[in-house]
């Protein structure tokens, strides 16, 4: 097996927590990383081992997107500053029941997938339609993805109705099964788009399955007084008497919670993913994202997808969440940079699932991580890299990636994916579209 | 003159309101722009200047980052999540009294118009001490800045009380009289720093000099307590009393407001400089922006300091003003993306009082423009240049830059300053300050 010698100015594992090594080297063998260990101790234990310096980068886990709609790149900027419901029902449901196929979703996904893996995404937790175009993108690209396969009440060209969706989602991860790069959860859309019976199946399979459950939840004041109204319960309680809450729930937003929630929540073990930048430019609210944390809850950060946000950019995602902590609590010690990283990344591997393979940098985890260039104007002087990380870099300041200890990304150009054929395809698609 | 036809996908002029051309071109002489035409025109009527083609490339004003200590770039990141008396009391502070120089004041501005130019930042509205250096910086790197004279009771290293601010701030301005890319303000900090007899005579001065004013004012709720407890009005009261209020007043902030203080900034045509992340960051709260603009009120954006926010990034800011005050206020329509430009453009000029200058792309005017890439994966495909300029770009696709007709950027090469250096400098600022 290969054995690769890195050795950045900066190494920051994540675990230990807030910890920044510097005259270290990480050992990567094959898909996996070997050891961390000084340099002089690296070069002496591994002396046949390639060498590869970055003397102004910091080397950390890939970020992990926790809540993406991958394919809804070929809608970024499609319609913008919008009420919620004029949003969906007037512009983004009729384009996606108009255009909305595997190949609008494969092409989609894999312009996802090119602005992640070049903003330092290794990871995304999707969910969407058409499950088997999600997979094969990510695979085309050597892309780690957790494929969320929806599943609602109401009909869609991929679909007609909950068992439909379900047959579906099922038959996929069938015919996946084995990919390691590629994993799935069941998807309910939502609390007001799903019955208490198709809840109920669900829980079930993802027990027979062993899978886990993406759903958005308390996304919205709306959705909460919708729940009162035609289940006398707020959407939290209604899934909690369902048995859906537990350490394989990933809530999507979870921007409105009572402090028994945080409580409820953090006893059950529920992943959120908070969407920062979604949830403003949707004005749903603000998280209380401190209290969620403190209380004890593992929270993740993620995009949503490209229409509500528009850009899949974990690290202006990472910077929103430290800062808009700190405004809506009041309290300008709330969510430090090392926490947000920290969010960003073995939040997000815990929250999958996949805590023990990936999300920080620890010998026999597989190699998921970038290198990112501090050198530059904007992130000189460098006091604290962590601060730097968070605060002040851009994503292009990522120069290397790797997936599974493959090298995806270097210096601007894709290793796994065509980028000149990912774009074209997406300006077809808007010609189509604008056709 | 030089006479050269620059020929982009799309021009975004800000003046007249939310437009977009195409198949325009934008005829640029000397310093100026000289006309904005239908390209075939253009051709026509100057068949001999030299054609500049920009066929993926949005064409707008240049941005105008309405409040900043450019030269706090080399405290970036030197201290982060802190309470803000504890940030400025035990580190800001004491790092400035130890180290602020004219050459720490001339290495830091020139550091963070590095930063700004590549970012599509223009100009900027300054406020520090060592105004001369100030002044060098810009006028070396040939970049258009208000520089804001700061004035305090309390003793810095550069003057021991408001007297002697205001003496240099006076020597200042007449060295620099006449040059064209530099302007001045009189800058008293804060209510809480300055005397009402201090702001009084700024006042005066103010109108004699004809230049304008530029503080801080409600930034946090706790000077507006403190206010209440020494004064027995909140500040902007006493600031109106004090006849503080007019034109050519910028204040900085201003994120309480109460309705009647909208009206009454408004009335008095004040101008704010709203700077969204570094109140998120040092907690100071959610301005009511939304109202504060549809109260009339003239609000530009600033990043702030690089201490407190911690980039230079007018993008970042716009895009974080447009969803903040959708988050804030509850309204997804709330400030849609050609106003976020707008305020980003035109109303940074305004509150400068150079609307007849700069700010937007009108005949007439000084060229201070940008050319923005929309051609890479992120803001793939595009609809609506002016929701990706916004939402979805980097400041990193900012391609040309042009300040009073000269192109100072290109492709990632400055041309005004001397990159290498810069970055030395900074580097060796922070060993200083680590040493």
């Amino acid at each position: 097996m290969n054995t690769h010698i890195l050795i950045p100015r900066w190494i920051i594992p994540i675990e230990p927590q807030a910890t920044v090594l510097t005259e270290h080297a990480l050992v990567l063998e094959g898909q996996k990383i070997k050891a961390l260990l000084p340099v002089s101790q690296a070069l002496q234990q591994y002396p046949d081992a390639e060498r590869r310096h970055l003397p102004q980068h910091a080397l950390l886990p890939g970020l992990i997107n926790l809540h993406a709609h991958s394919a809804m790149t070929l809608l970024r900027g499609y319609a913008d500053d919008l009420a919620l419901m004029t949003w969906l029902n007037d512009h983004i449901w009729p384009a996606e029941g108009k255009f909305v196929s595997d190949e609008f979703v494969f092409d989609g996904t894999q312009l996802a997938i090119a602005e992640m893996i070049a903003g330092g995404t290794t990871c995304a937790n999707d969910m969407y339609f058409h499950h088997g175009a999600v997979a094969r993108a990510a695979l085309g690209s050597e892309f780690r993805m957790m494929v969320g396969c929806s599943i609602l009440e109401f009909p869609t060209p991929y679909a007609s109705n909950a068992d439909e969706y379900t047959r579906k989602a099922i038959a996929c991860m069938d015919e996946y099964k084995g990919e390691s790069l590629v994993g799935f959860t069941l998807a309910p859309h939502a609390p007001y788009t799903v019955s208490d019976a198709t809840f109920s199946n669900i829980v079930m399979l993802a027990d027979q399955l062993n899978v886990g459950i993406h759903c958005h939840i308390h996304e919205t004041q709306d959705e909460i007084a919708t729940s009162l109204k035609d289940y006398g319960v707020r959407p939290l309680e209604r899934l909690a008497r369902l048995g859906l809450l537990s350490n394989q729930l990933i809530a999507a937003h979870m921007v409105h919670t009572t402090t028994e929630e945080i409580g409820l929540l953090a006893k059950y073990g529920v992943n959120i993913s908070h969407n920062p930048a979604s949830n403003l430019k949707l004005a749903s609210g603000l998280a209380r994202i401190a209290e969620q944390v403190a209380g004890g809850i593992n929270v993740g950060i993620g995009t949503d997808g490209a229409a509500s946000n528009n850009k899949l950019d974990m690290f202006a995602e990472m910077r929103l969440a430290a800062l808009l902590a700190k405004g809506q609590s009041g309290n300008p010690e709330a969510l430090p940079a090392w926490q947000a990283l920290e969010m960003a990344t073995l939040n997000g591997a815990r929250a999958l699932g996949w805590q023990d393979r990936i999300g920080s940098l620890v010998a026999g985890k597989e190699a998921d991580m970038i290198a990112v260039d501090l050198s530059q104007v904007g992130t000189q002087p460098c006091y604290d890299p962590v601060s730097h990380l968070v605060y002040a870099a851009d994503r292009n300041q990522v120069s290397h990636v790797w997936i599974a200890g493959r090298e995806v990304y270097t210096q601007g150009h894709h290793a796994s994916l065509d980028h000149q054929e990912v774009l074209t395809r997406a300006r077809r698609w808007q010609a189509r579209m604008q056709g």
